[in-house]
C-alpha cells in the first residue's frame, strides 16, 4: 500500500501597487501604506492587505490617515474586522496547492462555492499507481493498517483489471478510467488547486476548523489558518481572528 | 451486492401570482399569460415560464403586447433566447430529488456552484446496507458483475468492522461512520436534492447532455433535460433548446 | 411633480409536491409536511417551507419523525435555524414586484449578489412622464417639497430636450434616452423584480433592515419582511427570526 | 461646473510562486513557466497567467510538456480558450481603481455579480464639490454644456441647500448626506474599486465593449480591455481574444 501526507503549498497570492495621485499630482502616491506589508521595495509593491485597506478607504475617500487607531494596516483592519466590512477583503486572494487528501475530504470542500477549484481529474489522470489517505482517526489504530492494505490491494487489482479489459474492448483511456474509478474509495488520494480572497478563506476556516467538522478537512483547515496567519497576519493572525472566529465555542455549546 | 437505479422526481418548482394593475386601477391584472401555463384556474397562478416573461417585460413595461411574434408565452422566451437576455430565466426554479447515482457523479455535480444541494451525509446516515450504482460502461459487461460483487463484499466487511472497533473504542455513531466511509468506493449509492433556476440548468444542460461528460452524469442530464422540456417547454423543448444547445456539435468538433 | 410610494408584490414563490415512497412502495408518500403548509388539497402541494424541510431530512434520511420536538415543520425548521443550517433554506425561492422606489435604492440592493434582478432600463423605457420617490427624510420637512419640485422641473425639463435634440440629430431612441438619463436623479423612480432564496432574504434583512442602513431601503426592508413573515412564518416569523437576526442590537452597539 | 475624465489604474493582480517538487525532491520546481511571465527574477514569482497554466496542468498532472504546442505559456493558454477550459482562469484576479464614472455607469457595472466592488458612499463622503462625468454622446455637442451647466449648479445647490438644514435640523452627517444625494444625477461621478478574476473579466469584456452596450460604459470595457492586454497577454491579447469573444459580430446581427 503507499500512502500520502497532507502537503499545502502557497503558490498565489494578490499583490498591490499603491496608484499615483490624482488631479495632475504625479508625484506622490495616493496612498503609501504602513506597516510591513511592502514585498518589492525596488518596484513598490505591497501585499494583499494593503489593497483590503486601499479599497476601504476609497469608500470613504479618506487617504489622511486622521485616526492614530488606524493609521497602521493592522489597526485599519482590526476596525473593518470589528465592523464586519468584510467586503473590502474579497479584494486579495490566496491559492493554494493541496495534495495528500483524500476524495472524502474534496468533495466537502468543493461544496464552498466562492472558491475555484482546479482538480485531478480521475477520467483522465491513470490511478494504477494512486496513494491512499488514512483518515486521523486511523493514525493511531494498529488494526486499521491492515483493513487498508486489503482496501488498497482490492481497489487497486479492480481498478487495473478494469482498464485492462476496457482497453481491450476498444474503450479509450478515458472511458475506460472512467469506468474503472468505480472501484476507488473515498480514501484515494486526489491534489486540488483552489483559490478563494480573504473572506471565502475566512467563511471556510470557520466552518471548517471547527469540533463539528470532519477530522481530515479540520486538519486541512488548521494548516490553511496556519499559512494565513503568516502571510495576512492582521486579518487572519490570533488578534484578528478573534473578531471574526467564534465557531469554536459555538460548535461546542451546540454539541 | 445491492444496486440503485437513478431516480429523478421534479419535487418543487415556482408559481406565478400576476399582480394587480397599479395606480388605483385595481380591477385587471398588470399582466396576464397566455399559452398553457395556467396550473391553478381557481386561484389564477402560473407557472415559472409565465413569471421569467413578466421579468422581462418589467424591464421594458412592455405589458401590452402589440407583437403577435412575442404576444404569446412560447413566442415571447423564443425571442428571450435568441437575444440570449438569460437573465430573467433566473426567477424561475425547478427542485429535483436525484437518488440511484453513484458519489463519483455527485463530486462532480456540486461543482455546478449555481445550484444548491442538500446531500446525504455518509457522516450521519448509516451505509451499512448501501447500493452501489453500476457505472453504463458496466451495463453490459458480463465479467464486471463478478468485480462489483466482490468490490462491495470487500467494501461492506471493511466498512461495518471499522464501525464496529471504533464504537467499541468509544467513539461516537458519527465519528465512527466518518472513519469507515474511507473504504467506500465512488460507485456507493448517495441521493442529494439539487435546486436551480432555468439559466442554472441551462448550463448544466450544456455541459453534461454532452458527448465529452462522464457517462453517468450524461444519463442523469438527458433524464433531466427530458422532465425539464415537459414542466417548461417553451425554455427546454426541443425548439428553443436549439437557440441556446450548440454542445453536441461543438464537443464533437472538439474530440 | 409626480411621485410614487412604495408597493411590494409578492408575485412568485416555490410549491413543494412530495415525491412517492422508494423502492417499489408507490402508495404511500415519502415524506408529508405536518402543520399548515398545505397550499392547494386537490394537487397535494405544499409550500417552500416544506420544501426546505425535505430537503434537510434528505441529508439525514430522517423521514421518520421520531423526535416530537421536530416532528412539525415549524419545530423543524426552528431547530434548522438554531443549528445554522441555512443551506436547506436554499431551495425556496420568492419573488417580489417592487415599485416606488429610487434609483439611490436600487443602486445599493443590486450589490446583493444571491439575488436575480429584472430592472426597468432607463435607456429602453421613456422617461419623460416620470415621478420621484421622496427620501424618507423629506416626508415630513415642508420647505422639501419646494426644492423636490424645482428639481423634477429642472430634471424632466433638460431630459425631454436633450432626447429631442438628439433625435433631430439621428439618434435611435435608445441612444438619445442613453444621454438624455444623464439628467435624471437619485430620486428618480424605479422597478424591479427580485427573486431570492430564504437564505439571501434572510440576509437582506439582517443588513438592510437595520438601524445603520440608509433609511429608504430599511423602510423597504420592513415590508419586504413583514411579508415574509405572513408568506412563510417557520422562518421569517417573530419567533425563529430571533434565532438568525441580532443585527439591530449589534447596530445599535457599533452605532 | 467641474467635470471628470475616465481613469482606469491597475492596483491589483496575482503572482504565483512555483512550489518545490513532491517527494523528498526538493531541488527542483515541480514546474516552471516559460515565456516572458516572469515578474521578479531574484524571487523567483511569475504572473498570473502562470498560475492559470499551473491550475490546469494540475488537472492533468501534465508537468512534462511533450507537446511543443503547448509548451509555452502562450501556446498552453491558447489550447485552454479553444477547448473552453475556462475555469482555470479564474485563479489569477485583476484589480482596477476607476475614477471620472457616472452612478449610471457603476449601476450597471455592480450588475456582474463575480466581481468584487469598494465604492464610493454618497453617504459618507460629501458631495458638495463633486463633479460631473459627461455622457459620451455630448462631447461634440455644444448645445449640451450648457445643459449640464445648469443641471449641476441646480443639483448642487438644492444638495448642499438640503445637508445644511438637515445638519441645522439636528441630522447627522451621515442621514444629512443621505437625504440630499436625492438630487444627485445619473452623471455625479463616482470611484470604484474592482476586483475580477480572468474569467468574471472576459465576461465582462463580450457584454460590455459591444455595440449594444451604454457607450459610457462600453469606452471604460475598451479601456480595460487594453489595459488587460498588456498585463495578461495570452489571455487577453488580440489573439486569444478572438477565441473568446465573438460578441461584436453578434451583437451587429441582432442590431
Amino acid at each position: 500500500m503507499k500512502t500520502a501526507q497532507l502537503e499545502v503549498r502557497l503558490v498565489g497570492y494578490t499583490i498591490f501597487e499603491p496608484p499615483l495621485g490624482l488631479d495632475g499630482d504625479e508625484t506622490r502616491y495616493l496612498f503609501t501604506p504602513d506597516d510591513m506589508t511592502l514585498i518589492d521595495p525596488e518596484n513598490g509593491t505591497y501585499d494583499g492587505q494593503a489593497l483590503a485597506e486601499f479599497s476601504g478607504r476609497a469608500c470613504y475617500q479618506s487617504w489622511n490617515k486622521t485616526n492614530p487607531a488606524t493609521a497602521t494596516n493592522a489597526g485599519y483592519l482590526a476596525n473593518i474586522l470589528d465592523h464586519v466590512h468584510h467586503s473590502v477583503l474579497e479584494h486579495a486572494s490566496v491559492t493554494f496547492y493541496i495534495t495528500g487528501v483524500s476524495r472524502a475530504l474534496t468533495h466537502e470542500l468543493v461544496r464552498h462555492r466562492h472558491f475555484s477549484y482546479s482538480q485531478l481529474s480521475q477520467r483522465y489522470v491513470d490511478s494504477s499507481d494512486i496513494a491512499f489517505v488514512i483518515p486521523p482517526a486511523d493514525d493511531m489504530d494498529p488494526e486499521a493498517l491492515t483493513e487498508h492494505t486489503e482496501a488498497y490491494d482490492t481497489a487497486l487489482r479492480l481498478y487495473n483489471s478494469k482498464v485492462q479489459r476496457k482497453l481491450a474492448l476498444g474503450y479509450s483511456r478515458k472511458a475506460a478510467r472512467e469506468a474503472a474509478r468505480a472501484h476507488l474509495p473515498n480514501e484515494a488520494e486526489t491534489k486540488i488547486v483552489v483559490t478563494g480572497n480573504y473572506r471565502a478563506w475566512m467563511e471556510f476556516l470557520i466552518k471548517r476548523d471547527n469540533p463539528a467538522a470532519d477530522a481530515e478537512i479540520r486538519r486541512l483547515a488548521i494548516e490553511i489558518g496556519s499559512q494565513l496567519a503568516g502571510h495576512a497576519p492582521h486579518v487572519f493572525g490570533t488578534a484578528p481572528r478573534a473578531l471574526w472566529d467564534t465557531s469554536a465555542a459555538q460548535a461546542e455549546a451546540n454539541a
